[in-house]
């Protein structure tokens, strides 16, 4: 027997559910009309969005999604849907995917297996399902899997034991550096070992801190991919599958993992600000790396003309820094002012005279220049109705290299998980598609430009050093005693665990921004900031 | 046979492993030789405080935890201790509660019931025990629980099946305003029901956005209290059973709720500023009754001379608020210093000249104001290590009628979650105990001072109303049907519900405050930015 099956690689608004609807029939419109499918797939929770959060602790949020799916299952008798929604029965929510078929439910399965860990807070909301559910469309018995359920052992050989000949999973699986690889890898592996096709449809689009890329594929019972569908975009793609076995299709090539991380940030940008209504974004552009390539980005997401740039210097930037990033605005395009904080640090100077007298220097100086050039930039974003994005990177995140209410301030922080290294990586990447930073600021010591000669080597170890150091010690769990034994030194080591346990307050009050490694600071990381753990204590 | 059990309310260092074993150790030493206790038990995760969050996750943190255990079963084996910890076992973790006497392990619990939802997140860390524990002391059988466990149906039965005569729990359990009558109830009609003494031993002491209020309590199987402890205050108590039934002993009458929630706002202001290593706190004093009561807390709970209030006028704020600010001061013996604004707004009017020209005035100038007040605050802070206390409301939190970066800078907001109405109950309650806050600011209309003659009215609906209308919405998940159906006029509960829904992106970079309802900002109440739902959608 014959079957096509589409896969709706689709964006969806989390909480506006009449949105999602209309999103799901436009779909199953376009996929049955033009592609002749007998069958559409959604990724999970297609109705609310995902992840939904506490509106799922909502009665009328529920309520809303359950009238949703009796409503949609009136609408296109002639396709069989499969739609993702939060199955409300008795006192209990299920995480849930239903087939409607010619006005009817036909079949209705409950995610058996709820992840608790990482961003994920699934045991929070939904009550696990026990049993597998296959159905039959066209004489072909497939059945259902949803996310986390193709990750462990047993679900998908529960299915084959069950009478499936193929197996569709509904994901909201976010985008980190490598996933798309490894996601493919473990289903693969999972369908050649239950000898059993696997139809693999994820949600594509950025919601707060997660991107999901989409990457949709398709595999046959050997683990051979057979179709996979685009990166970062809404895509449908259709499967011919001829006695059980699906045929060849679209086949984009693997991705590359440095432009999937570039695309995923860019993305990412671009549905957190159009969501969210903003005019546009703007950003203070210093003439250093991170600034640099967060306009770069800001640009691929938005276009030239919604992002405008402030140079703010002061009386420690060096003129090359102005001049680079002026030349960093003309090469992309970009409007550009220039404003000089000094006034305004003086007056603050001049208010807290009294307090300072008689006290030596320090980091308090440097943190109302970076201050004053938040509000500056608070100013203009309000004024303007256009969104900060703040430039920081997860080293200084980690070690709390930044000032909050400073440079910290602003309503999103691309790049908040990317290491220092990587920003430079993906700068040059960026290179390499046309040139829109000046080479001397991929080559120049990375400086806050807040004291005389200030290069950041002057606080910090090197970033050659302290980036592996923070990605053992932040994304691993490693002691200081495992990293020093991998060959680092103990006085970067320390100093680094020292600088990442102290700095949690400061990472609290950060702005969201995008998830890119396995553990990033956000829902991902839940440290107490009241602690008396010593990551660090060799000096016991 | 008789048995003395000592219920030690003790406070915890999350993540100091070291600090707590010291702490059980002096308790326990204390209770066998003062109270000549049999047995000495502790609250839920003694060993590393709670909650420990991600840290429950660190292989070595948890090695540091089981070790602890170890050693301390070498210690006083001639008092029984029962310990809470993270017991890890193969590739599980549980969260355990061991009995050591005699330098051995006589006894181990895993709690069976673990709260995923609130503010917890134990799902996320542990698995869950499947049977209940007993053990014999003195000839006596006794029971193990752990704080979620008695509130959940069958877990006191479970122990009186399993043979215990008295049932020991031990509690982590966070306070909001009438949580200890609440607590009460449930323990005792348990105990009533399953005619089984409880001895419910509560951690005490602030941790992050939780205080623990300790308050523990013995009921003998009638479900009559015999004994009630201090509440927050470290406390060792003492009950003797004879024949297993539990004798009076010291009784502490039950708190009345606007006591309690006062002294919760103390503590959590005190062990937040003291466990973080602060030399003491600040706080913009505007003569407005937020900032009036603030003072007050932060005095009571760190003594005059550790707290400095800050006057920054401009040219909205009229003279009795100054005069009014500097009564408070006063009243309170705290030192004050008076710095004016004006300079750094026209500083910053003067650089922002070229954005604003040809635009109506809006939000953003009186921002600046704001923001001009957090880099004055902050810049003293820096300077003098003491920590900045915010001074916001939960009604402002909820609506958003605050400045990111401006007055909603600082590291430890104590009443964000306590609405306007209770602001001006606590402060009476406080003038009852010695007048400290002058009636004016008790009576005048509130008024953020951003704008000629403006006060809060103007922008938001009475407060009578407002509260009312976001306990509602907020804690009570109801819809704006059901609010307006309450009888609260459509137009207000519009206005608020448009505004809680709108300003997510502020409450996540808020700093974090105490819990004090049932639902918090914070980890309590997870929600998405980018959202489409529509809580107030009475115009579609």
């Amino acid at each position: 027997m014959n079957l096509h099956i589409a896969l709706a690689q689709t964006p969806f608004l989390v909480g506006n559910i009449s949105a999602n609807l209309q999103t799901i029939l436009d779909y199953a419109r376009d996929a049955r009309d033009r592609l002749q499918a007998d069958l559409i797939v959604f990724p999970e929770l297609t109705i609310t969005g995902y992840p939904a959060e506490d509106l799922l602790l909502r009665a009328d949020f529920i309520q809303q999604a359950n009238n949703a799916i009796y409503e949609l299952a009136q609408h296109l008798p002639d396709i069989a849907m499969v739609v993702g929604y939060p199955e409300q029965t008795d006192n209990k929510l299920y995480n849930s995917a239903v087939v409607l078929h010619h006005g009817a439910i036909i079949a209705n399965y409950r995610k058996q297996a709820l992840p608790n860990y990482g961003v994920f807070d699934e045991q929070r909301y939904f009550s696990a399902g026990e049993q597998p559910c296959v159905f039959e469309l066209n004489g072909v018995t497939l059945g259902l899997s949803i996310c986390e359920d193709v990750w462990q052992a047993g679900i998908v050989a529960q299915n084959k034991a069950a009478g499936a000949e193929i197996l569709l999973v509904l994901n909201a699986s976010p985008f980190h550096a490598g996933k798309i690889y490894q996601r493919e890898q473990i289903v693969c592996t999972q369908a050649r070992q239950a000898r059993l096709p696997i139809v693999y449809v994820n949600q594509v689009g950025g919601q707060d801190e997660l991107v999901f890329d989409g990457a949709s594929f398709v595999t046959n019972q050997n683990g051979d991919i057979v179709l996979r569908a685009k990166e970062f975009e809404p895509h449908v793609s259709v499967v011919e599958f001829v006695d059980g076995q699906p045929q060849p299709a679209e086949l984009a090539p693997m991705y590359a993992e440095i432009s999937s991380d570039y695309q995923a940030l860019v993305l990412g940008i671009k549905d957190y600000v159009t969501k969210n209504g903003f005019q546009g974004a703007i950003l203070g552009l210093s003439g250093g790396i991170d600034s640099a390539l967060v306009l770069a980005l800001a640009v691929d997401a938005l276009g030239a003309d919604k992002v405008e740039a402030v140079l703010m210097p002061s009386i420690y930037t060096q003129q090359m820094s102005v001049e680079d990033a002026i030349a960093e605005a003309n090469l992309l395009g970009v409007n550009y002012r220039i404003i000089s904080i000094e006034p305004a640090v003086n007056a603050f100077s001049s208010l807290l005279a009294d307090v300072f007298a008689g006290r030596q220097k320090d980091a308090t100086e440097e943190n109302i220049q970076a201050r004053c050039r938040g509000v500056l930039l608070m100013a203009i974003s309000n004024k303007q109705g256009k969104i900060l994005l703040t430039t920081g990177n997860k080293s200084e995140m980690s070690v709390g290299y930044a000032t909050l209410y400073g440079d910290m301030a602003g309503g999103f922080a691309p790049i908040k998980d990317v290491s220092k290294l990587w920003v430079y990586k993906l700068a040059r990447y960026r290179n390499s598609l046309s040139a829109v930073i000046p080479e001397r600021v991929l080559t120049r010591p990375p400086s806050a430009e807040l004291a005389p000669d200030q290069i950041d080597q002057d606080s910090l170890p090197p970033y050659e050093q302290l980036d592996p150091i923070l990605e053992r010690y932040i994304e691993r769990d490693q002691t200081a005693e495992q990293i020093i034994a991998a060959g680092f030194l103990p006085a970067h080591v320390e100093r680094a665990i020292r600088l990442v346990d102290r700095n949690e307050y400061k990472r609290r009050q950060a702005p969201t921004g995008i998830k890119m490694t396995p553990r990033s600071f956000g829902r991902d990381r839940r440290y107490p900031i009241t602690s008396g753990y010593q990551g660090m204590n060799l000096s016991k």
